[in-house]
């Protein structure tokens, strides 16, 4: 299982979903733009708290990042 | 939620089910007694891929680790 492809997609599909940005995400958040656009194209390696956090972030459980969603399964 | 503590206690009672002691797990994996001990203790902040691994290295799936049991759930 590639761990960080797994957290970027599920990271960008839900942000989407909750209909925000990027830039929205972090205007609400400690995280920078630019590590969102590194996560969601795979190139993090977040710790648990760092998942944790990022979930919080966009309002989802922190799972949910790290489930793989039916298109990410192996 | 306690992350360092919910993959530490997870991880614990899961190599204990499996038979494993702290230093079959380090001849097994990568991972040191050492760390493996302060895992337990909730003293790691290990990143996704440092849980794959983990739960590899005890037979386990990796969202095993990650998802509250009975007696951690908040």
């Amino acid at each position: 299982m590639d761990m960080r492809a797994l957290v970027g997609e599920n990271f960008a599909r839900l942000r989407k979903a909750k209909g925000l940005t990027q830039e929205e995400v972090e205007a609400r958040s400690g995280f920078s733009q630019q590590y969102l656009s590194g996560l969601e194209r795979g190139k993090r390696n977040p710790t648990v708290i760092t998942v944790y956090e990022l979930a919080e972030a966009i309002g989802v459980n922190y799972l949910e990042l790290l489930t793989p969603s039916d298109d990410t399964r192996e």
